[in-house]
């Protein structure tokens, strides 16, 4: 299978999060990557195509906010990573924030998605590894892809960083399919944790059906979206399908949840599939719930191949960092 | 001058905020009311008149949560202070959480005011202060009178805490001055910061006014209220009056902005004045930016004294602990 990545997308290394009220050393590490990477052997370096196709993701004034946010921490005389302490949880309006401080809330939504000198940086050229894994699929050059983005993307909303992800990858890469002519793109998301970025991005777009598979948001992160009553509105009414699963869930249920989404997507009919995967899915994730394991990924990765449609894989989550490279290869053998 | 205070309202005494992306010694100190204290000599001791008047200003599940969430942490196999670390910034509608975590973001907008064992209880002896404080104002016992309460209340929310602030004393007092016949009242804010609580609960009330005097929320926590356009809908339409200041405002520019406050003040005619006073614009303060000396808080006070209404004074921030006891002793002198 063809596969990207960008060394410069491991510079991104913030030191903790918030957690359990107060810091925990950040699970999102660099090492993340090197460990696929040893497994996977060399991937491509991704093209600059710059910043115009995630601009159609993402607004402008997030993209200038996120590529600045650490030059104006430092500006404000603060050392270490940008994080937020505020949050505008009650907006009535949109409002012209000068401070670094009120930027950072307004445009995160937690305390655990740092921004440190780097983070533009890697961030920028996990998107344009993206970017450069859609295109043989585009051009008919190869029915799948890996992208091997980091830090992951599919908590980014269009003007929000989150949960460890600040450019929404899968989405961006969505975008730039229907772009290039695409009239119906499906994400499917396979990472534990519900793709609430991915969501709110496509949730009135009728052109990207967004499937995902997730933790029960009663006992997981991100709580405040993933609930299967979500399906989306306007013209992308209907287009969005949750299904979120309980705590210790094994293959035969999970399996039971992707086959619907299976028949969901199969019935929208896309042209071209984005999965977002996430190995903290394995029985083995640190502060995953899920059980599934090694050998189960083929088996899961085998059901959306049988779509038939032209796929790209994008990475997202997997905290497991010793298995990740096995669990990330178990499931690109599937196709 | 009649004073109010409960000695239960010490307990609460959170360890650390979140501040310049690290813990920071939390600034909201029990000291404060202790020095107070020394400076005033004994106050009186609250009635006990029972959660009906906090549940006319606060919601029933936000009242629920605040009392039980603490244990609630500890369930969860935590230890230390309980407090959030993801937001809903991004909201359709309203959820039913079980989670603590998610509970904490829900009923939050910063990760500044933690929920320790003991809070409940201070931040419920504290609103019992301010109500005890009320009642001789009532029944024409006495024109004035000064609650001693701590933690503060006026960035707490119908059903959300911040700001180091759990239960909205101001607000709850109002409500009851209402509640107790008075067609009219007005709260005015001359804390450094803005009383974005006590704006919300009020917003849309046309029997309290709301009126404020603080930092521009453009450099000044909470930097998402406060901004001089905000001025209340529906029946409460221009019963919101928000004058924001620049950063080293002295007396001079201070005064002008209390005029004005006055004067609107006059206008609306309330039977009853609740004075927030928070000492922070104190020109010494640690955490604020404004420049008040000792001697211009009796000023201050003669100039709200002069409406000639009863007038209830309740405590809110001020963190140069030093000089606090001094400043509290200069404004009440005013009246």
């Amino acid at each position: 299978m063809l596969k990207y990545f960008d060394p410069r997308q491991l510079a991104h290394a913030p030191l903790q999060e918030m957690h359990n009220g107060g810091w925990a050393d950040h699970a999102e590490k660099p090492s993340r990557a090197e460990i696929v990477l040893g497994q996977l052997g060399d991937c491509a370096a991704p093209k600059d195509v710059g910043r115009a196709p995630l601009a159609r993701v993402h607004t402008a004034d997030y993209l200038d906010f996120l590529e600045n946010a650490h030059d104006r921490w430092r500006d404000a005389g603060r050392t270490g990573d940008a994080v937020g302490y505020t949050w505008p949880v009650v907006q009535r309006r949109p409002l012209k924030l000068d401070r670094i401080d009120a930027q950072l809330g307004r445009y995160s939504y937690d305390a655990g998605t740092p921004i440190t000198a780097d983070t533009w940086d890697a961030a920028y050229w996990g998107a344009q590894t993206a970017l450069t894994a859609l295109q043989p699929l585009l051009i008919g050059e190869a029915r799948t892809s890996f992208a091997l983005c980091r830090p992951p993307g599919h908590h980014a909303g269009a003007d929000y960083l989150g949960g460890y992800c600040y450019l929404n990858n899968a989405a961006i890469a969505a975008r730039a399919a229907t772009d290039a002519g695409h009239p119906r793109v499906a994400i499917i998301d396979v990472d534990y944790h519900h793709g609430n970025g991915t969501q709110d991005i496509f949730w009135d777009a009728g052109d990207v059906f967004f499937a995902s598979i997730h933790a029960d948001p009663a006992t997981d992160y991100p709580f405040y979206w993933g609930h299967a009553d979500e399906t989306g509105e306007g013209a992308g009414r209907d287009t969005t399908l949750n299904l979120p699963l309980p705590r210790g869930t094994r293959l035969p249920a999970y399996l039971e949840a992707l086959d619907r989404v299976i028949g969901a997507v199969a019935k929208f009919a896309p042209g071209l599939i984005i999965v977002s995967f996430g190995a903290d899915t394995f029985e083995e994730d640190p502060i995953s719930h899920f059980k599934i394991a090694e050998a189960d990924y083929p088996i899961i990765a085998d059901r959306i191949a049988k779509l038939g449609r032209p796929t790209l894989v994008v990475m997202e989550g997997g905290y497991a960092v010793d298995a990740l490279g096995r669990n990330v290869e178990a499931f690109l053998s599937g196709f």
